[in-house]
């Protein structure tokens, strides 16, 4: 039988893997395979599988015989390579043992350094290396990761160990301990373990190799990993692989050292080289932002690191090897990329390359040079920018006149501007968010525990950490505001209280951040509207050329309508008219209407309407031209128009004459039990046909007014709620009596030939109950268009009330029962079901049917491609979704062909 | 080009049609031709197809000369056939011109009789005849008919006239009236008619044809005719033929006379021949019941008409001859016939035959001795009752035993016992039966326009008119208690005021009549259950035989199991538990649940509950036995066990020693916009799983306490409201769980193996929302069983709140735009595709899931047959109708094949 493989060796000599294997090695093991074929300084290892790790959870946590066995002989060909021997007292061989998923999750699972020491080895590591300070600190750092991550064990405690011996040797800094001092503190940290928590530290490497991976494994399933995969819409199923790489040292003096950098700025997405190290110090080090690290070169100098010199200044020859590797890097990979490297005495080595995370204006700006620079290609440029991150760009910007009190300077970690009350952790910015209020999360430096403060805050504040600390990357991958390593904030856990200068703030009192420039402000600074540049026009003009679906807006008003125009929508796809009715100068006739004893009384209240509504209509045409403008016809039950509150009901009363009981009485026959599935949309038009007549009116005038004026404006007429083809032929029928009226009183007045000044109406109807979607083919021949009212689709398909569901959805999502909320990303396989049959069946009953959808879902991604697949011609969503629509469809397009 | 054959002829020569062409020729014109086959002796004529009525309704009322064209040569052949000449002075053919569409419609359109007269022909006809009184009657009558059919005329005012001539003359009886006095009373009516309407009788007989014909054609559509089509189901596409006839008359003298005779009696189905008849009276005299007619023998005589002769003892020669053609027209037909029959000096004429109506006890009986008789198989029995009135066979009957005040004694018109207030006109019936009263609809004689009045009523008391009356036959139509002819009744309709001897009934007082046996009694008499006969049981036995949908019933309680046992049920399909929740002794349990403050105070509560619940199971495993019964977890949300009331909401705030605020709050907390589509059924289960499990635990231990007691139960556990696979995936896993501990418990108990005493459990879900029809593949392996529940998914599917639709789907229904009330008769097309869907689909992944469906459709014939078509395994429906279903069943099965 043959074994499956489940490690995959990479070495100077030998390279099993390449970059295309993400999905089996990990993006980190799969990028290690492919640089070490490229010939870059890697350390040698290997990979143990994402299959690997799917295979230990079904065992219930047992490695397999197998995958042992493999990676032992995966560790002796490092040792062959190396010359190095793992366990050895001598002549150790370390390794680094870290998770590394398809995607990366940047500090959501769990690394072992310096694996392969106990207390013989310590001491070959210090001959080896002649500096027992190294070995020692070594040691103690990989029995501190060690506890952490494997056993489990709460590392503050190691911590508070390593503090008060440091106050008893009289010492501030690490790196005042002597090599005597870190082997007490590896002697004192083992008697703990065992103290503590009953455990032997365990000196056979391999089991120290075994129990790590394991632990990796585990860390596939970290509730804080979940969080994170949840968020970005990751498979939990998907599993993590472990990358065994040999030990190098940026820890081993002055001319060692290790660092992070990006081939383009990862904020703004200029085309600089940009970075930050630490000399003497591991990896772990720079992402946790102990200490500020230095910038690679001028460029990646800021406000807190520029009195620090620069790698270029201190190692010029690792500087300029440095940027010979990163040119190469990016033009392999035709893309920015974050690198890790690390010097251990004098040489360098690439620890780490991926596609660097970056916010949303540097991902276009990357995309656009790259595509300029004909690295890749308009397509490509496209499927690099996440439609949801343009979001950020149309964020709005503080107000740049508006007064302002600077308070602090920090780094300017993610761009945005964000204002809302203090709060010092997770849990009470959750709180407040559950409240209503906006928060600003206030801490020394976040972790990864910290996702859901962040997810529910509206910006991120620290004290510590550099451009690429925790806070710093998860910000900018949330498209949050931050500002971070703001020194000059003293923070207060505890009291719940921020110091900066002599101001205090408490939890609940204001700041204003500005993530673009690292600026912290005090109270709530007003914010502007975000300017778009010349990079975003060009994208989306590349977007636009690819994308097979129209996009158009939902808006209600001509300023609406005006924002929707400037972010690029071909229509309007739903103009809802209840709106219109509320305002105060028109809801007396509206209830006048209600009231109406006959049908003649209603149709005098109507008319009181219909010049509101024809010049409400004029104004949208006269903003959108000729492109159509989709209007819907009225669709809430009446009782929405009544009076809530007792003066009002009184005030009615008088304005109609009646009595205030008689009112009462009126609200009471209107009352639902379920209004969602009553008296409402098309029912009332049948019900009450003069509401729709005056509505048709009122547009036909419009249109034709419109006409007269000189522009051809293409109204679409949508009759909502149908559930029966019936109910749109009568009333189909009505409406196509008006236009031919409205067509012949135009004609008289132009005087005309026929056809010679016709208006093209349609007219056609919103899909959203089943029973539509499923006797689509019966409607289809009484419609010009379908739209997909998706919103009403899923509430009535998963029987499943919007306003009511709250209380138990957020319980589903969690318990996976549907993978995201209905009512964002469109149920694909019960909606999507619907939608699919209805368009299939009205395209075969009516060729010419057009198809579009205006729930809330015609801005979201994920639906989007949806739409696209299923065929539809159109999207419709709220102005600012519109890029974001239409960027989501050139993708679609991408991935699945026009 | 060739012509279309719109008309076609019957004649002792020739003959065009056949019985099987009812479609086309409607049903009397069908079987004019099938006995003019048969050598019955049948006035000659020609029947014009329905396709010509829908052809003249197409034409907007224009009869096409194609029409016109074949008739006249029809009539030519009638012409040469009897050896008159239509239209000839001196020898004239007169012709009835009658309706007859596929069913028969009794009442509901126009008939003309004696056309073809005109101010020259009816001296003609006086000279043939040597009656000029004859003749001149035939020409009043005539003009009369005219002049309300074809011309639309008042002919309560031609009616005065004659009244006023009888007075003037001082005569009472029309046949009093000399020849000339009916020649007066023509020249009268034609004077009349031009001066009240402008118009000119016709004196063509041609013109009089073609008017006729186009009247006939319209009275399709009158209102009366709709209603009636609307009522029973009829389409309103098919269209009438018209028959047109050579006259016969009845009224000629003492040796002629018209009846109407059953082969069997109409309103018991014992094989007695049974007719009335009126010497020298035309054949509307007697269907219009003016003059009590006589029995035509001995079985025939009845309370009103024993004093008169029968025609045996008249004619015995005719009697003879006509019980020689009921037999063969029976034994041709294989079916009790309605024969309409005319005596012309001495000749007898058959003038129609046809399938007679019958009460649903006749219908049945009939159906069980023809097949005993071996005329018709068992298949044919069964198709031979409506589904539907067998319920006539279960309405309760009056308590015999009960005091009674017996009023009156009229003819037992319509069986059954009806009691109610009085009302004297259809329009007061309607606006009684809407405030939800019982009426008894009281009139001299109903007529088509008082349909909807005897749709609103219990039942119908009349003072005149016969068996064959209106009343009589549109009441066992409706299966409806009518008691007719009750000629001690005095009725002031303009006072609404009825007298009976000395006692006055006015609107509003209360009566009691018994259609059984024609009695009418003071105020409210007690009614007892019906008694179900030996006939009834072997007709169902053959229903049960041929069908292969099960049956079971909806019963939450162990007196309603007990009913639907009794009525033939196989299991119960559906047991609600929440009703249990409503009793006194439990509600403060399920309240203290609700506002349970955590898991562990809501298990207590939940803990009350479950003896009750235990208990309740107990009870129905005893009555039903081994039979499955489905019991379906709570599926209300949980605001509907909150008290309503002000003091409810004290004494529980007392109870649950909280302020009655608090009471208060968690209302407002537990309060929906949208109910229906809220937090309910298995929502419930997954949110508070404790009450799931609760529930399944006493129905686990009521099983296998039932089975220690001896029955080997056959539970069923149905989760409702499923919307996603994974909900019914983890709730089942839950179930199984209690499932398998119960079991266990139960084996040590008993002491035996394993395996050797298990209860058949299963679990499954109803289907009740759109996403679980569409996505049934993926929830059928998790489910032993899928119950369809028709009601939501109509309301969901339709996007229709059952309890607020009731404001417009009459108007929905009205309209057309739903052929019936989808909540009463499954929507095929709508919610039809769901059901399919979900059985095709459910079937693939779970080849042995069993089908059924729980909601009302599951007792309504239409329904049931979708139900058969579509594969399901078995109906439930509440117990009355359960022998309705088993029917509607085997009919389904012998339509479409098992």
């Amino acid at each position: 039988m043959n074994m499956k493989k489940w490690v995959y060796r990479f070495n100077r000599h030998k390279v099993e893997g390449n970059r295309e294997m993400s999905t089996l090695l990990g993006g980190k093991g799969a990028n290690l395979a492919e640089m070490s074929s490229l010939g870059f300084c890697v350390p040698p290892g290997f990979t143990i599988t994402t299959e690997a790790c799917l295979d230990y959870t079904a065992q219930n946590g047992i490695l397999s015989e197998e995958i042992k066995e493999q990676s032992l002989e995966a560790v002796r060909e490092v040792e062959r390579v190396t010359g190095k021997v793992f366990g050895d007292p001598h002549n150790p061989l370390l390794f680094s043992v870290r998770s590394g998923a398809r995607v990366s999750m940047p500090g959501m699972m769990d690394t072992v350094l310096n694996l392969g020491l106990n207390d013989d080895s310590v001491r070959g590591l210090a001959e080896q290396t002649k500096d027992e300070r190294f070995a020692w600190d070594s040691y103690r750092r990989f029995i501190q990761m060690y506890a952490n991550v494997v056993l489990g064990a709460n590392t503050s405690v190691l911590e508070n160990t390593l503090e008060n011996l440091k106050e008893a040797r009289g010492v501030s800094e690490d790196t005042d301990l002597t090599g005597k001092d870190w082997e007490e503190l590896c002697d004192l940290y083992q008697k703990m373990l065992l103290r503590d928590y009953g455990l032997e530290f365990p000196s056979d490497p391999l089991e120290q190799l075994w129990k790590a991976m394991a632990a990796v494994f585990n860390s596939w399933n970290n509730p804080r990993a979940k969080v994170y995969r949840e968020l970005n819409g990751f498979s939990h199923d998907w599993g993590t692989a472990v990358n065994v790489q040999g030990m190098v040292f940026g820890n081993r003096g002055a001319d060692s050292g290790t660092g992070v950098c990006f081939t383009r700025n990862p904020s703004t997405g200029e085309k600089i080289f940009f970075g930050e190290f630490l000399m003497n110090a591991q990896g772990e080090d720079v992402v946790a932002g102990i200490r500020t690290p230095g910038p690679i070169n001028e460029e990646s100098k800021n406000v807190s690191n520029k009195h620090l010199q620069t790698l270029e200044e201190l190692n010029p020859t690792i500087y300029g090897e440095l940027v010979r590797i990163y040119q190469n890097l990016e033009s392999h990979y035709r893309d920015m990329q974050d690198i890790e490297f690390t010097v251990e005495r004098g040489k360098l080595y690439i620890l780490q390359t991926r596609a660097g995370k970056r916010t949303a204006a540097a991902a276009l700006k990357i995309a656009v040079d790259l595509t300029q620079e004909g690295l890749i290609s308009k397509e490509e440029a496209v499927m690099r920018v996440r439609p949801d991150d343009l979001s950020q760009l149309l964020h709005p910007t503080l107000d740049p006149k508006a007064p302002k009190i600077l308070l602090a300077q920090g780094l300017p970690a993610s761009p945005g501007a964000a204002c809302g009350v203090v709060v010092f952790s997770s849990e009470r910015a959750c709180e407040f968010k559950e409240l209503g209020k906006k928060v600003i999360l206030v801490r020394h430096e976040t972790s990864p525990e910290d996702i859901n403060g962040m997810v529910a805050s509206e910006g991120i504040l620290t004290a510590q950490g550099g451009m690429t600390s925790h806070a710093a990357v998860v910000a900018r991958g949330m498209g949050k505001p931050c500002v971070a390593g703001c020194h000059t904030l003293f923070i207060d856990v505890d009291k719940e209280e921020l110091s900066i200068g002599n101001k205090i703030f408490k939890t609940g009192d204001t700041l204003t951040i500005n993530g673009e420039k690292g600026e912290v402000f005090e109270g709530i600074v007003p914010t502007s509207k975000p300017t778009i540049g010349a990079d975003f026009a060009l994208f989306m003009k590349w977007a636009d050329e690819i994308r097979r679906l129209k996009v158009r807006a939902n808006a209600d008003n001509p300023e609406d309508s005006q924002l929707a125009l400037r972010l690029g929508a071909e229509g309007i796809g739903l103009c809802r008219t209840e709106h219109m009715f509320f305002a105060p100068n028109r809801i007396l006739a509206v209830r006048k209407m209600i009231f109406a004893k006959d049908k003649e009384e209603r149709e005098k209240a109507l008319g009181e309407l219909l010049p509101f509504q024809k010049e409400d209509f004029k104004k949208i045409f006269k903003v959108m031209g000729e492109r159509p403008v989709n209007i819907r016809l009225l669709d809430p039950p009446l009782h929405e128009f009544m009076p809530r509150r007792k003066e009002e009901r009184e005030e009615l009363a008088l304005a109609l004459g009646i009595d205030a009981k008689e009112v009462k009485m009126r609200e009471r026959s209107l009352h639902e039990f379920n209004p969602m599935l009553g008296h409402r949309g098309c029912r009332l038009g049948i019900t009450y046909p003069e509401i729709y007549e005056m509505q048709v009116k009122a547009i036909v005038e419009a249109a034709f007014e419109s006409c007269e004026e000189g522009t051809r404006v293409k109204p679409e007429i949508m009759i909502p709620l149908v559930g029966h083809a019936k109910e749109l032929s009568i009333l189909k029928e009505t409406a196509l009596k008006i236009i031919a009226a409205g067509q012949a009183v135009h004609e008289t007045k132009e005087g005309r030939g026929k056809g010679d000044s016709k208006v093209d109406f349609k007219v056609g109807t919103m899909i959203e109950l089943p029973r539509a979607a499923i006797t689509a083919a019966e409607i289809a021949p009484y419609a010009d268009f379908f739209s997909f009212g998706t919103n009403d689709l899923t509430q009535t398909t998963l029987g499943l009330s919007r306003d009511d569901s709250g209380k138990f959805l957020s319980e589903y999502v969690g318990q996976s029962i549907y993978p995201t909320d209905p009512f964002v990303s469109i149920d694909q396989s019960g909606v999507g079901f619907l939608v699919e049959h209805a368009c299939r069946e009205g395209k075969r009953t009516n060729e010419s049917i057009h198809l579009g959808i205006c729930g809330e879902h015609g801005g979201e991604p994920a639906s989007i491609d949806f739409c696209h697949r299923s065929g539809l011609d159109y999207v419709s969503c709220s102005p600012f979704r519109v890029p974001i629509a239409r960027l989501a469809a050139a993708q679609a397009a991408i991935e699945h062909g026009r």
